[in-house]
């Protein structure tokens, strides 16, 4: 048995373990004592609704996995009536493999929260710590399940094909459906978020989450299906594609070199996912602690712990390295410093977003106060921040591409990535903190348990803001140094087309790629379109909240104007709650294919113009601007976001002032930055790599240029 | 004399023959009647507010170029104690020569404008074909200077020193002052704008151009100092870019192939403003058509007279090279073709932008309909048809970057650009007469001259924006397609550069590049940190206008309350209009150093860190970047400015709906968008290229990786 299967079947264990991990803390959460009626009937509403969405997305998804798979079946590695019927088969199914683990933990996530979402707020009456503890640890069994899957995932393909060509379809799998999930969650989310906000706290002035509000389910809705579920379809793709990527590098160094790279790789996430199931266990709030400090104590006590275990790791695959006859062609050492360096910048971004986005620091406190002089300087002052904060995570991203490169080459920058994501266990479990305790303050409140259980859920709903900050900056500079991995995948699938074409001519028919010169007119040409792709992108994702935004503020006016008694709040009177959870969803279902499609199709027209230079190019102008958009959106959204708190806590004239109706003007617009486009771009950049990998062979046999 | 001469003295002779004709057209206008009294002295005060702050902005400067022509005495072309005393002396008076043509030309164009908006808006009581004849012909003025300098400049430096890297330094001056004098107008200009509009528009609600408003003066200064002389020095940066591209190109090509490409660029160069000149003599307008088609039917007649003269040069050339011996590199057909790519995708990004801002196509109307929602989804459509907008023009100079290039390889892009570029003469007339009319409409509101007069002006100043759409994607079209032709320049100084210290040496000290490969980390690591400098130079650019309007809006709110009878407009009461003027000014150039100095400084950065490939990235990713963020700027500050408009049409509800209180908040954020930041990152990008090809060497030499 070589090093390679005892870490597979490492991994494997590892991942069973996150498992039972996830069932217990499943199982602990559910033991949690019950909610008033209120809250269990409008939490079944909540239920309900996300789950009937999540149903009508996957089915709609499921019809464009399957014309996908048939398309991979004829098409890929290569087309059938040149290849092997098997191998195309094989392909098709890791394919289906990773949609449905996909799908599979969305579906657990959605289950859990909408369940931790009741006993945080239940448990808000008794105490923040509670509370806190429900919401952590429900948002924990979506990062052990989707970690888990993950791990679990690519051990599976690679023990039964041994091939990572696959897993490229694994893993193309597993981000087709984020993109779409992504950005049909975002769709909805926002959609209702924004309709609700702007009928209820703007032209009415009633609260956030009053129950006469007839969106107002369908946002909380929209808290589970686009930052649970979709959050949780993006991270499981930005950590297939990482582990991808390092693996098959690991695996062409392995053949050249004949150690045990991809075992190492195993390793790490192994190891990873350990260290964060050590620090999900042990996370809890101090009595007078605040929440953010505990979710940010247990994300670095998560980082020292797998600091540690590899270092441990890295002594004794040395050992045996050294002992080993086979030539080293990276120390244990390098790449051990590949993966700290992606570890420590990735630390690092987190800490500058952090400071763009956080109350207490400067950029808040200059928004708030542009907010006092009209909405027009909240925006400009918005968008200026946002653009600033773009600087540090760039640089941060290219240096650590650069020192990770000099430690262990193109490998080095995929395990800087797989060190940067190696924590996503602990960052999911954070990031799914957030809507769940946003929905437990909404419950709250719906939920009639007084002004002094909302402060709580407050306190704990501000922690999960400022928390979600870091783990996006994390989760872009893991998908940057991902991308430029997949880039590298890209040339060395290339290559190897290249050869075999070569070898079965028997004379050069393509010379072998160096690289991609951005001084190669297809290259630049590529890199132009390429860089455009994004903001499309965007732009689509974000008309389409716009147009699905005014259908639903049409509905809640009608319901207002047409249910006698709603408005005034008469009691017995409830809004039909479900009318805008469909427009929401049905909605979001319309707008969520074009944008996705528009992405694939102009990778296809550049592969089949250009050919694999114009990919080349058309990859890095996706990256370069797609990091760039990525970071401005998200930041500025949460900028926005805590601007428009900042006001509200009565800075600046406090609610219902000049400077806070500005606020809220920047917060709305800021909700499909940071909620929709942002995000999704991370997804659309990982797809168009993949695309690219996996049809590299035919844009090299059919070009126009 | 060969032909180099011989087309350098028929371009002295034709800039000499386009300074005749602007000193003709400046007499036209100012022969032009005289306004009444009112008009004339609040002319007067905008005389000398932008005069003021020329001077004091050229005073500033001067001192920075001053310093910058010492330290390229002491370092450029290679360092003073290695290389040649009179070689570096003559690089820092071409440099001093390139900041003295740029300020003169913006000076002129003051000169006039401040003349023609008086003209302008007398002549509209006569009507509107006489008032759109002052404007054009002023606007003109400025076109003529502009295009005779370059022209003049470029054949005079090559006239004397006879060598192209000298032409760098003359192309640095233009640039450098550009940088400075694009990004202080444009502070002024919007500084004063935002004040004026939020005070006098929407605090108090009297019309734009209320004489009470102290803001108002610095308003229409600012439109001058803007928008004449900033963009006059952009666009003669970007003209003198161009062409130090293409003839640094050419003349190394001259070399290899004993043919005479230098010449042919001389030859395409006087041949453009040949018909620049044509055009404007003959532009007016019909008796029953529109202003905007008067602007437009001249650029295209322009366009197809410098197709077909170009037509009869190239088979005259065609002719001679066949006759002549000499190694033919490129046919003169095959340089016709490119420069025709470049002007005919010139054309058609105008005609894209012209789509995304004119108030009769969808997004304008789109953005008015999101209106009626409120600010932020004026704001969410704004953005995104801005997003949307930056496909088709990325498309288009990715497309016509790859034709050029098989054309005649860089030298077809640079040529592509001298195309598009080749009837800047028409364009600046076009862009200049914008400014004026809008002087022109200010000055008969606040002289009295009646609500048809005004509707007149307004007609004119409405074309004057749609037109400024147009000429903007050429600006920008152009200034890509020339930094993609610099980067190639930057490579051919780095290897002259490694030619000659390998010679030197006697050994191979460096590799000579053979371009900039993107899968090098080092090229990555620049081209990361490259893409985010455009961001944060807007940032910078915009939250100093934010600033500085703050100031200014705490001015005006000091002069209603202390000057007694001045809100209720009581006969006799002027406001201290020099006071809002002084602040602009001072606060314009305090902000706009910072800016430029962080995108020369980052370039140094990168440059000693990474040496010349990470430059090679850095630049790539300054341009996409760069051409991104310009355009999305640019276009989606237009289309809120005739959103606003069209919604002031009265449609949606008209002025003084919640839809029209929505536009304006658009309006004032698109203005810093796409008058400040969006059409100074051009400039930013072109100082960026030339401080690199001029560094090269040092970067070659001096650097940590």
């Amino acid at each position: 048995m070589n090093a390679t299967i005892i870490f597979i079947i490492v991994g494997i264990f590892v991942s069973v373990l996150a498992f039972v991990f996830a069932a217990w803390l499943f199982l602990w959460v559910k033991r949690q004592p019950k909610a008033n009626d209120t809250i269990e009937t409008i939490g079944e509403y909540i239920r309900r609704g996300a789950l009937t969405f999540l149903r009508k997305e996957y089915l709609v998804l499921a019809k464009f996995a399957l014309v996908l798979a048939v398309l991979i079946f004829v098409f890929l590695p290569i087309p059938i009536w040149k290849g092997n019927f098997w191998e195309n088969l094989t392909m098709a199914i890791t394919y289906l493999f990773g949609t449905a683990f996909s799908a599979v933990a969305g579906r657990i996530g959605i289950e859990v929260a909408t369940i931790a979402n009741k006993k945080s707020a239940h448990s808000a009456q008794i105490g923040i710590q509670p509370s806190f503890l429900s919401a952590f640890r429900g948002g924990a069994v979506m990062g052990m399940a989707v970690v888990g899957a993950t791990l679990l995932g690519v051990c599976l393909v690679m023990w039964i094909t041994g091939n990572t060509t696959m897993l490229l379809g694994f893993s193309f799998g597993a981000s087709s459906l984020a993109l779409f999930a992504k950005a049909g969650g975002g769709i909805f989310t926002k959609t209702a978020d924004i309709s609700a906000d702007l009928v209820g706290k703007v032209e009415l002035g009633i609260p956030e989450d009053d129950p006469r509000n007839p969106a107002v389910v369908a946002d909380n809705v929209g808290d589970n299906v686009g930052d649970v579920a979709g959050m949780g379809a993006d991270l499981f793709d930005s950590n297939v594609a990482s582990m991808t990527a390092a693996l098959v590098m690991a695996a062409s160094l392995d053949k050249a070199g004949g150690t045990s790279y991809v075992a190492l790789v195993f390793c790490y996430a192994a190891l990873g996912l350990l260290a964060s199931i050590i620090g999900v266990f042990f996370a809890k709030m101090g009595k007078t602690g605040s929440p953010t400090r505990a979710l940010n104590m247990s994300t670095y006590i998560t980082t020292g712990i797998f600091a540690v275990f590899t270092l441990i790791a890295t002594i004794i695959f040395g050992a045996v390295w050294k002992a080993n006859p086979a030539v080293e062609l990276y120390s244990a050492w390098s790449i051990y410093g590949a993966a700290m360096v992606g570890l420590f910048v990735g630390v690092l971004i987190g800490i500058v977003t952090d400071y763009f986005t956080d109350d207490s620091k400067k950029p808040v406190h200059e928004v708030a106060k542009a907010s006092e002089t009209g909405p027009a300087f909240t925006i400009i002052s918005g968008v200026s921040y946002g653009f600033l904060s773009v600087l540090p995570a760039m640089v941060g991203i290219a240096i650590s591409a650069l020192v990770a490169y000099t430690f262990a080459g193109m490998f080095g920058i995929s395990m800087a990535a797989v060190g940067m994501l190696s924590i996503v266990g602990m960052i999911i479990s954070n990031d799914a903190y957030g809507p769940i305790v946003d929905n437990a303050r909404g419950l709250a409140e719906m939920g009639g348990l007084g002004e002094s259980v909302i402060e709580v859920a407050d306190k704990l709903d501000s922690a999960g803001n400022t928390v979600k900050a870091v783990t996006k900056g994390f989760a872009i500079g893991a998908a940057g140094l991902t991308v430029i991995a997949l880039l590298g995948a890209f040339m060395s699938e290339v290559n190897d087309a290249i050869a075999e074409i070569n070898a079965a001519a028997g004379y050069v028919v393509h010379q072998a790629l160096t690289g991609f010169d951005v001084t190669d007119p297809t290259v630049f040409f590529g890199l132009l379109i390429g860089a455009a792709v994004p903001a499309v992108f965007s732009a689509m994702l974000m008309l389409g909240v716009g147009r699905n935004a005014s259908r639903m503020v049409a509905e809640i006016h009608r319901q207002f104007n047409e249910i006698p008694g709603l408005k005034e709040g008469k009691p017995g009177v409830v809004p039909e709650y479900e009318k805008c959870i469909l427009i929401a969803t049905s909605g979001a279902l319309k707008e969520l294919i074009p944008a996705g499609l528009f992405a694939i199709v102009m990778t296809l027209v550049v592969g089949f113009v250009g050919g694999v230079s114009a990919i080349g190019g058309y990859l890095t102008g996706n990256i370069v601007s797609g990091l760039l958009l990525a970071l401005f959106m998200s930041n500025s959204g949460g900028l926005w976001d805590n601007g428009k708190k900042y006001v509200e806590a009565g800075n600046h004239g406090g609610k219902g002032s000049p400077a806070h109706k500005a606020a809220v003007v920047g917060d709305t617009v800021g909700d499909p930055f940071k909620d929709t486009a942002g995000p999704s771009i991370n997804t659309q950049i990982t797809v168009v790599s993949l695309v690219s990998s996996l049809l590299a062979v035919i844009f090299l046999t059919v070009s126009l240029f």
